[in-house]
């Protein structure tokens, strides 16, 4: 068995070792904001040598990349209930749920961070890319019922931004209000 | 003449080393991202000694919330056009130039920082209670002439948090798109 192999082995040590790292990433960005540490220190966290994360990431820059895309693509499966309000409700909902969780702030200064960054363009890129391809995927199943569904800029300017925005000033999302972001936008 | 006498005379060595080391914050932003250098570093960079940023911010986190505070409230002078759609217009066109503008993205950054970080709470209630409260009496003035304004949270999310959204994922600004978000509003 090649190393290859062994790190797609589900549940073996290269994913133990994976959800480690990640959960350390999490755990510092909590602490002390993003920027604020070193890959050393990440693997002192999480329990693995240095040159673990350095052979699977290569820089503190991928590995964070990483973190952010596999938490923000992992925890939003879209839903799918039949019609566009009911997919845009759960999906918000959904939002909200992760932004607002025990690592949620985590999750979105470190989104915000690689968003910005001259380093990370690619991290970006990727972010916005993969949530709108399935936002519009969502939505395109509801044009092809025959709803009209909203534009996907209209769902991150009007449901998705005002959120990740409350959620950084430390304002309270509550189940009304964000089910009014969706029933404003339809 | 003593050291707080001479710290407010206007256009003196105190007020030229505060814009030095606020220039210095907001390169090293823009280079390198927040939290990525020290006090030394700005110091460095302004031209000055380390202990005058010492002694006059005390650490790196009062200085990054003074410059973030001072851009983000100096820029903003909320307009007074006589009509609350055209002092919408008016103040989103501002606040999209600013975060568009050479150092824009710089300050955006530092804002989202300051907001979500454990160490700035204060820092953050600041910049926000101030933006609110110089859009509430903005738009106090048109509910006084009769008209009926919107509530400034609604200003929060549907004009500021997609603009500030869109530029933190490299999205443009264009007049029609910034002018459509406030006319979807009101």
């Amino acid at each position: 068995m090649n190393e290859r192999q062994r790190a797609r082995r589900p549940g073996g040590r290269s994913a133990r070792v994976g959800a480690q790292v990640h959960q350390a990433v999490t755990d510092l960005i909590s602490e002390r904001g993003y920027g604020n540490f070193t890959v050393g220190e990440v693997a002192t966290r999480a329990g693995v040598a240095d040159s673990s994360v350095y052979r699977r990431w290569g820089s503190l820059e991928n590995l964070l990349s990483d973190v952010a895309l596999t938490r923000l693509n992992a925890q939003s499966p879209m839903p799918d209930t039949g019609s566009v309000a009911g997919d845009l409700r759960t999906y918000a909902a959904q939002v909200a749920r992760e932004i607002t969780g025990p690592d949620g702030l985590a999750v979105v200064r470190l989104a915000v961070a690689l968003s910005a960054d001259g380093q990370g363009p690619q991290a970006r890129d990727g972010l916005l890319a993969e949530r709108t391809r399935q936002m519009q995927s969502m939505l395109d199943r509801a044009a092809e019922r025959g709803e009209q569904p909203p534009d996907v800029l209209d769902v991150l300017d009007h449901i998705l931004a005002p959120m990740y925005i409350r959620v950084l000033f430390g304002m309270e999302l509550t189940p009304d209000y964000v089910d009014g972001l969706v029933d404003r936008l339809l």
